[in-house]
């Protein structure tokens, strides 16, 4: 079998800036995934094709990022039975619309929804990569390995503000 | 060519007893209109079906009611060029999450969007007749004798209210 | 009979920045449109006078745009039978005082509404021509095709993506 | 010259209950007060019409009570120069809708906005006798009374709780 | 007697800024003011006798300018039976703590608010106008005139708009 | 290997007639659950050796409701590569708080968020078996399967709802 | 030196029946405390003269519980230097109003805010007994014990979940 | 028995420029504080290693910084009984979503928050000063005089600015 991908979706080519982090995780994971500027409502039917076809490749998680009345991340969830997550961007309302758009899903259509913005990019990633890892124990692994690493470069940032502060109080 | 009718589509059942009030509205201005109970996530496709069907067999303006991500108004406006008008339904936070997905549309994808429950729905059916009434003369004076009639109305409520007022000075 | 119009009313000066992005799109289906600036509270005599006329002269919807407690949508739909389209201008509180004060219309009065700032802007045009569409096939075939039009652009949006990416990758 | 009065509109019938709570204060202070229902949308001219004539026979002050789009005291302050307090009524979103659609006005119209509901009821009717108040010292007079009267009251209630407590204690 | 004043009440002198916009609307009325930094909770004393003594020598209404968890005008309106008018300041979260603080007070202790910042500064000033003019027909006329020729400068605006918009049609 | 189950945390016994959509929805997929009573601020110690041990027994998903200030699903994702899907329950402010708490997660530890209340329960369970059905054809399947199903109920209902709509007209 | 005592004060009596779960909790650690109904509007001399001669007869921390504009925790926080605890009491807006009126304090005058109603009652008695307890090694073992109690009774609640669940799927 | 002190915890090292403003206010009363970066989610067990010790080395409260889903003085105050004071920062949604993720915590594990941002680093270290005053008279009397000299420094502010408005009116 082919080695599972996730594929991003992105309402806008706006987005793309605040996505980057995304990006970044998933490389860092070496999990293949490809990115698509589709609309829910201005390509509903680019973003169907792509989807249904994804899905029959291999897809294991789609991540989904959208601002205002934020619809794609349901629209994707409406159209495959993969997990889909969803990100909603600050357009306006400093998210708000986005967030409740993504999150207030009907039973039986899921969006797993993460924070708003870059947070949020970051942790759709991640959360792409436990889906991956929850039936592959290497990339499981590569997660604890990888929180690990994470918690000790805040104990060095700490140690490092220790130094700082007793330089200052030195003085 | 065939009178023009109105199509009312709700996510859910459970909406029906909000719409009504625009089933009476309707009526009153002898607007013949189609109720389907349809979703944007649970039958799209169903919905993508009636919605073409009905766009081309005349339907002048789409009415979508839907709660929560109310995603559907959104959804048809997506299928069609007529003009969609949605209805925030309160099912949690007091509609606000309803109206903010059916309002914040990206541009090129306009929803008509009105008041959250039941003055909503009133106000999509009052919408959907000026719509109608642009290019009808005789709705349009239907409109136009409609509404004295209701401000009438106020005014014999207030003529009232002043009686109760007096009798309650007078006692 | 004379080709309908759409009246654009603004309550300041200051909303034309955000207004402009209406009268591209009114132009892109040549639309003609008038431009009123004029107050619900500061001048309702002249709006109201405005408001009449414009009416008898043909006009199929008046546009309204005010911040804060926006008034003004709701102040022409007082007045006129024909569809008033509402945008709310981002004043203070993320513009979400003048979405409430647009949206939240009581029965019997309806104010079409649409996205906060820019992008409402641009759809309450959309809305006008569809409006005028719905009695006017070749107006109806124009935003068909600008709609395909808009499409095509975001798909070969997402070509160029694709592009940049397979470089990125390349190197 | 006449007494003064005050002017109490209400949008609707249905905010009757909530502004009963004002005519008590009134009626305590011996203030005479007319009260109206007429709409800023729906009766346009008949609220016009009647704020211009009360504002002619000697109206000190007008409180007017909406819900929603709370549009009618922005509308009576566009038409009078004498004080407008307004009431937002909790007709939906807890009254937040109602409260910014009052209190958001444009400079040059100010409404003297108080608290949602039976409170903000109780408040216009205080603010109304201190206006009247503050170039009337018998009526100014009687407001320090009534406020001291007040706080003995709350006094009074703490005594009480004294006692329960004590009772509560002794058992 | 002598001519009634205005007292205007700053939490802090970073609100001098914002409450510029009353100084110059009494200034345009020839309404006398004094202007007072004071906090209701860092200098709760001096605010008191502030108040008291000002309230004797014939202040007609204290405005007051707070941000945050906004107690000034609430603390002032508890000291004095003059109308008090709460401008909330935007400190934080869009002036909406400040909003709320000031416009939610409890039955018998009234504040009038107005809208939050300069518009808010400004109608702060009018309202002030109002509450004198209410018992002096000249204030009162100055207000008449003052409006006309506020809407006048809106109308020579539009005309203006119209001209500028031929302009740009004729290329 | 064991099949794989999901782990429901809930921070308090009151949330259990919410959660219990959930159960319902797993058992439609014969997915085994485990439902634990436990609160990540007073059994923090209790959370996390349930936690870790769930997570060596192969749980695939943990489902997480907490109210308020819900840290709940945060403290879990800390403890754990599993996936952990965040319920929000509406103990205050309709849910807002806890919706914000589950989903505004710092980089690096995501919460997979769902809907406030019954919808995001249900919705929890789907996207546990969608998480599953990621490595496991057969339950894929079965989820198809079963959202073919749900639309057909809808389907059905809106046919009765037009046999009620022509009985209606036909009186 | 005599035993340090808490005191309650509530902005109206109507305030007591959400305040008695902090009478519960203070009974638990036998802290002695003072119930006092007293507003900072209406009664603000009484509440002035209560807090300076509890603060002199020792009261170890000032618990505020009062609803919308709540004033009453900054206006004892402004009297005294003892720490002053808020509890924000729903009486509109679902609390939002008094959440942000005891919280959103300026500089210098803190108020240890808690949550909204009952929750926040409690953990205002929980934070008093830590106040006392950080210089009363006795009073902090009883947290600790009470603690471990609390956490001993939602292990229970699980164990019982256990059983009742054990009998339903065995049923 | 050694000096007791107060630990400021950070979520983030980007809280630091925030967090300086507590700083500057706990060297003024002379107490001791150490500050550490540590992180509910990221470095748990490093948290709960700090708490535990600071408590026991006599920290006299904890200060918790953080932005978002700010669960970490929610998680320091279910590991220690000491009390624990919790600063909101804007990270997203003008802190709004850190404000609620703080302050809104369950019965038994309370959290003493404070405003959001730089205003709720300064109260928090007042409070923190207040809770050691609370059995330290010498420490309370350091309170007592610094908010007399802060009193002071706004009634100089208010001598200044009258000297600048006479100064203005002179010209």
């Amino acid at each position: 079998m082919s080695k599972p991908f996730v594929a991003i979706l992105m309402g806008s080519d706006s987005d793309l800036p605040v996505m980057e982090a995304a990006f970044g995780v998933l490389e860092k994971f070496d999990i293949p995934f490809e990115v698509k500027v589709t609309s829910a409502h201005r390509t509903p039917e680019a973003t169907h094709s792509y989807v249904t076809d994804a899905d029959k490749r291999g897809c294991a998680a789609f991540i989904c990022a959208a601002g205002m009345a934020a619809h794609l991340a349901g629209a994707v969830s409406a159209t495959t039975l993969k997990p889909v997550i969803g990100v909603p961007i600050n357009g306006s309302l400093d998210g708000l619309d986005a967030l409740l758009s993504t999150v207030q899903m009907p039973g039986g259509i899921p969006v797993a929804t993460v924070a708003i913005g870059k947070a949020g990019a970051k942790n759709a990633a991640y959360l792409a990569a436990q889906i991956i890892g929850s039936s592959d124990a290497e990339m499981h692994q590569k997660l604890v390995d990888e929180r690990r690493a994470n918690a000790e470069a805040i104990i060095a940032k700490d140690a490092q503000l220790q130094k700082d502060l007793q330089q200052r109080n030195a003085k």
